[in-house]
């Protein structure tokens, strides 16, 4: 345990100052949860912004007291040692706006009716998480980060910081992620938005007043979304065509061992995840897209960065595939930015971002070891 | 109008020899609505059997009288002088057992009980669509098929027959498919499946006494369905990030062209299929493995083949890959037989198969002039 940050504890920040989304609409006041690993140092040059992708939330790393198993999601990440080293930098995990973990989102209480926003809470997008995530930084006297990170719609985040605060960070690092969605990655967010949408318990995204949950529709969006996560290869190796109980059934129980997967992370989602939070997850990356006010020229849209960046991408990753990780260092080189790339050979994915996989972390080890923790 | 097989209409043909499943379970008596296209010849060896896939019918080719539009589903591949020639064949198209469109299936009415089959119809296996297909073939007295041909699912049943019955076919033409499915492709199934099983008006699969239709889950099944139908490439030349109003609007209605697409697709097909047909037809295909009992060895599994092939598959289809195919010719070639591949460059995706594309129809065209009419 000697390179784990240890016991954690959530804090959190309220934020009375109102929040004009992309969308028009105003969030009079909000919460966010937080979570800080490290030491701010004095000048506050050190720090380090964790964004999180889809289902992720503030606990990135250590444990919390009451529960010896609760890692952090990038606990194989951070921490005394690791690649992202918490004896040189204070890194800092929040859950985003819209979130369902403490920050305040759909199902937090709208103090002007007493009850849960639900289908009331703004759309939500990037840009308005990258606001929120300055106002955060701000209240810790931070002007500028050592290095902003994240993973798939994390690593959007990161990009959007390097777009929004060009001079609020030195580094972007951009991993598993596109530089906006295609048609095909719309369309399955859009089966399992429509799932929810759907669903008789989803009431129009009001269920928490009817004391019910679209448990279905959200079961049915994650189990989707896990095949998107995993390569046709990792499932293969994993499941193949074994059976659960060795022969067929001829029915509709579970059958083949890739079902029972499927099924049990779909249940499992459910039970602990906001229905409203996954389709304000989903919008936001679908919405994601810095190039569309510049007539969809990547090139002109990434002209104000000027954060060093280093971008990530796995070889069996098909929903964000490495192709679309060269198209965001293309065009950061047009506009002769310091970027450093790397593809790495992985059979797991797009799931490769969170795995502990030693030439994936040696790259961001040597990456961090470059950032200055001090200007 | 010349190249038309022109005006058709359906035929019925009733079964009274109890048909035993794979799975054990027995159906006394049974129906087959199918369609003939040209003339059988004397000796009865000019016949081609089109099997279909997962939502396709008996009416292939042709119109039928009231209504003009109503061409058949593979029409652009079956008539005078199109690749499947009809002055040369005789074409039969069948709706597979378990179909929704005219042959017994979960919709139909059980003798035994006046109500319909619902969730009481049989698993049907692609052995056993061949086994019925095959008292099709004796209805006419064909002994042998000039050839067997199917697309996907099809594809399968065209590759069954040659291991069922190797000597009732000369030729096997099997297009855009897989010797098994992989895991990532009885995901996508196990995922459409749910959506059905799970919605509140499935009523464990007695839904029409309910009077009602499992609308939303049908739906949900089908608009996945077609992500894995088209490609990446596809997608992003037709739909891309257009919006359909050309602005964002921030909810949860249609913003981008290509749910539009998708959800109107959707609509249509639940409003025409039926939900239990829907489940078996995904069942049949995840069951579908040659080799199951033969230790996993396609080699084992394939010798009793005596046929001769046309093995076809398409540069973008992901859902049943060009190395499926591959894997199919190899073990062919592996038991000597006379197999011929095309590998066709087309953007479509899986859906290739069903289009009108000049060298894919020129493969078919030069491989059926070779199919002997007589012996």
């Amino acid at each position: 345990m000697n390179d784990s940050v240890g016991i954690v504890s959530a804090q959190c920040a309220t934020f009375d100052t109102p929040l004009q989304f992309r969308s028009g609409a105003i969030l009079p006041r909000y919460e966010l949860v937080y979570e800080t690993y490290g030491t701010l140092n004095a000048d506050k040059t050190n720090a380090v912004l964790i964004c999180h992708a889809l289902s992720g939330h503030h606990h990135v790393a250590g444990r919390h007291s009451d529960d010896p198993k609760s890692a952090g999601w990038w606990d194989n990440m951070i921490g005394p040692g690791k690649p992202i080293d918490t004896d040189k930098f204070f890194v800092i995990g929040l859950n985003n706006l819209g979130g369902c973990h403490g920050s305040t989102g759909p199902s937090s209480t709208n103090p002007e009716t007493g009850k849960p926003y639900g289908a009331s809470f703004p759309m939500v997008t990037v840009e308005d998480w990258v606001k929120s995530q300055a106002r955060l930084a701000d209240m810790f006297g931070i002007r500028q980060f050592a290095a902003v990170v994240g993973g798939s719609l994390g690593g959007m985040q990161a990009l959007q910081w390097s777009l929004s605060y060009p001079e609020r960070l030195r580094h972007a690092l951009v991993i598993a992620a596109a530089p906006r969605l295609t048609a095909e990655n719309i369309a399955f967010n859009d089966v399992a938005r429509n799932a929810i949408l759907t669903d008789p318990d989803f009431h129009g995204g009001n269920f928490y007043e009817h004391g019910v949950v679209p448990s279905r529709g959200l079961r049915l969006a994650r189990m989707l979304g896990h095949i998107t996560y995993l390569s046709d290869d990792a499932m293969a190796d994993k499941f193949g065509r074994s059976l659960r109980s060795g022969k067929l059934g001829y029915n509709y129980d579970i059958e083949f061992e890739i079902e029972s997967y499927l099924r049990y992370q779909g249940d499992k989602f459910a039970k602990s995840f906001d229905a409203n939070t996954y389709l304000l997850m989903t919008k936001a990356l679908d919405y994601f897209d810095p190039s569309r006010e510049y007539d969809d020229d990547l090139n002109k849209a990434f002209a104000p960065a000027q954060a060093n960046f280093l971008v990530v991408s796995f070889t069996t990753d098909w929903r964000f595939a490495p192709e679309r990780s060269r198209a965001i260092v293309k065009a950061l080189l047009h506009n002769r930015r310091n970027v450093s790339y790397a593809e790495i050979s992985s059979t797991h994915g797009h799931d490769s971002f969170l795995m502990q996989h030693e030439h994936y972390h040696d790259v961001m080890r040597a990456y961090m070891a470059r950032v200055e923790a001090s200007l």
